[in-house]
């Protein structure tokens, strides 16, 4: 064909990938682990549209995400988009259809979304996460078990290298309250901090801050470590809203003991994500060689109550992509079986073919039958350049092209293997 | 919560739908089987974007379909589209990606698909299906496969009854060249026969055709039945193409005998599909209770060289939402194994409770923990409301709310267990 097709025939749109075999063998061995995990824990599934009605998708997610969402309308003039992260629409999905069930509900998610931003490392434009939200339950337990799901499945799936960083919103927030700053300066602060912009926060800091609190700015990238960065944050405020938020995470390490995980993580009281909607525990579970977030989440007790009913809530995601990328990155090996036969057969054994490849799957076996009309060479090169290591040949020349056989008897049926 | 909220933040757009945790549970176990299946048939997934180029998206599928298709620009002004169907883009994809790989190429997928029509039974304007495309295959045992594919997948979640029906284009392509009829009229009838209106056919046919081919399609409604169907269509064509396509479906249908599924079956030439894309064997699945398609497909010789090269390819689809719909009809109960215990405890115990947790998943059981302080006639209930039927209590209080109970050891750790 020697015809010049438009790149748009050609091409999927930039951001969007296609996932060949083997990289979908991955993505669905990965969602299929973290589904079991989340399973084991007792989460269920839930699916929601791939797009919605922008205004429930805008519901405390901030201005930065609603300028990235991919918009379009309906034919009534009502501006859809394409969901760019699940909290907001299972917030919505349990507001609307879950109120009346007893508290708590745990729930899961496996779903693609989209967000129109410069294309990273690990990160299309659309790209793929698992999550879980659990819904109505305030105690301290309920945000170390979302965070020791998440290290089983960082475990689970092989990583060898993460770091978890968890940190509570509300220390930030009380030590800001304490400082008496101007809103404005409070978002420009905010947004230093979780960009970790520290240019910017040095000069806001020397212009709005007095020395006590100076210092209790500056000393925040130095509060991360084990339990005992807590007496160290508690002495530079001087709030009940700090305080509070320093037991609440002193309680979360400790049922993260409990749940023999608190020694794969690091309490950290300069993690402030982005999305508006979190208010106590927060974190990030990333890798360090590549630089960005794995998996992520936090508690947030307002959001539903956007949506018209009211419970407090915790929860994270982990991307898909981003992980596939560490493990890869790691050397990690999959678990992949992968063990499908491929059967070639003399024109006059098509039928016994057929009926070996039948018996052969109802056994749980894999199995490619030729389908093409060609010679035994032309197939096993077929076989090869398709990673189809093994090959049965039913058939009477026993001499096959020269290779190495062995004859074995399979479901009665007399083969002739062939050995690469 | 007594504001009063825009629909917009509390429903799903029109055609849209939640699947909640028992649903997606169904959906999920549906989509796994299916899975399974066409792994051991050696078929292995790919995955495309939700959107892409609506010139990609609109080879091969007709007008009807362009106009189905949600659209919207992106920031360069290219016009996007979310996906209707699957095979253009699986073309596209085995083009530009898998041109230089030996062929045949067995290809499987699990995806949502877009279409703005009025949301039907088992169908909204966001579904699910999951296909296969086989690609670079000419022998009827190709198509066979494909068909025996849909039957072992119809067969293996316990759908009791369905039908499916195997045509061939070519059939009634060849009997159009035969009348030689003008290419709006072609259209016309082509259009009356695949909407099966009979009306539009009636008035189609006494004005513009003679008498012998007047009969040949009237008749084309009876032409369905075993191999003698063949025979009598025969008698009623006067061209080598019907001629040919009869043999393609002889040949077709002794491959389904040998691969044990031509019971299942039947030849009905009156099968016209849709898609314009077709060029050779067509076949449906149905469920006649609910009057629609489950399942379809067919040959596409001609796509991929829209895409810039040449492979012959046949392949289906089936609608997960029409299956699930299928299931519960029939009243099939789906093999959902779910055994999740709910571990209630006294205070005292609570890390004792966290350990158990985490040792009865290590041993793959599933296990809900509390996570609430409340008392355990309270926490017996939200077990009961959530289908938490096996309930563990770690506890000093054995004559736990006056219900039945046994002690029992587990993992070496003694447990009440509540007999509701």
């Amino acid at each position: 064909m020697e015809k010049e097709l438009d790149f748009t025939k050609t091409q999927t749109p930039n951001g969007t990938k296609d996932y060949l075999p083997l990289e979908a063998k991955k993505k669905r061995y990965l969602e299929n682990e973290i589904n079991d995990i989340f399973t084991r824990w007792g989460y269920e599934e839930v699916v929601t549209p791939t797009f919605e009605f922008f205004s429930a998708l805008s519901v405390g997610t901030g201005v930065g995400l609603q300028h990235k969402m991919y918009k379009f309308f309906d034919r009534n003039g009502h501006i859809l988009a394409l969901r760019p992260e699940m909290t907001a629409p299972i917030a919505r999905l349990v507001a609307n259809r879950l109120d009346d069930e007893l508290k708590p509900l745990r729930l899961s998610y496996q779903a693609n979304v989209f967000r129109y931003e410069p294309p990273q490392a690990g990160r299309q434009r659309e790209f793929y996460q698992a999550g879980i939200e659990l819904i109505g339950a305030k105690d301290p337990l309920a945000d170390a078990e979302i965070i020791a799901v998440a290290v089983e499945i960082l475990k689970a799936v092989g990583l060898k290298k993460f770091s978890i960083d968890i940190g509570q919103i509300d220390y930030f927030v009380g030590l800001m309250e304490e400082m008496n700053l101007d809103p404005q300066t409070k978002v420009k602060l905010r947004k230093a901090l979780s960009q970790k912009d520290f240019v910017a926060l040095k000069e806001l800091v020397e212009e709005n801050l007095s020395n006590g609190h100076k210092e209790a700015i500056f000393t925040l990238p130095e509060l991360r470590g084990g339990r005992e960065i807590l007496d160290k944050a508690e002495k530079l405020v001087n709030n009940k809203k700090s305080k509070v938020a320093l037991d609440n995470l002193r309680s979360i390490y400790q049922n993260l003991e409990s749940l023999g995980v608190a020694d794969c993580v690091n309490l950290d009281l300069n993690i402030i994500r982005g999305f508006d909607y979190y208010t106590g525990m927060v974190f990030e579970g990333y890798n360090q060689d590549l630089g960005f977030t794995i998996c992520g989440g936090g508690r947030y007790d307002n959001l539903l109550e956007q949506f018209g009913t009211e419970s407090p809530a915790t929860g994270f995601a982990v991307g898909i992509d981003r992980l596939l990328l560490s493990l890869e990155n790691q050397g990690v090996e999959l678990a992949i079986e992968e063990e499908p036969l491929f059967l070639i057969y003399d024109k006059a054994k098509k039928g016994e073919a057929i009926e070996l490849a039948k018996k052969l799957r109802v056994d749980n076996q894999e199995v490619v039958l030729e389908i093409i009309d060609r010679n035994i060479n032309e197939s096993i090169n077929y076989a090869l350049n398709n990673n189809l290591d093994q090959i049965i040949y039913l058939g009477e020349e026993k001499n096959v092209a020269d290779r190495e056989y062995q004859i074995e008897n399979l479901l009665g049926i007399e083969i002739i293997k062939i050995i690469e």
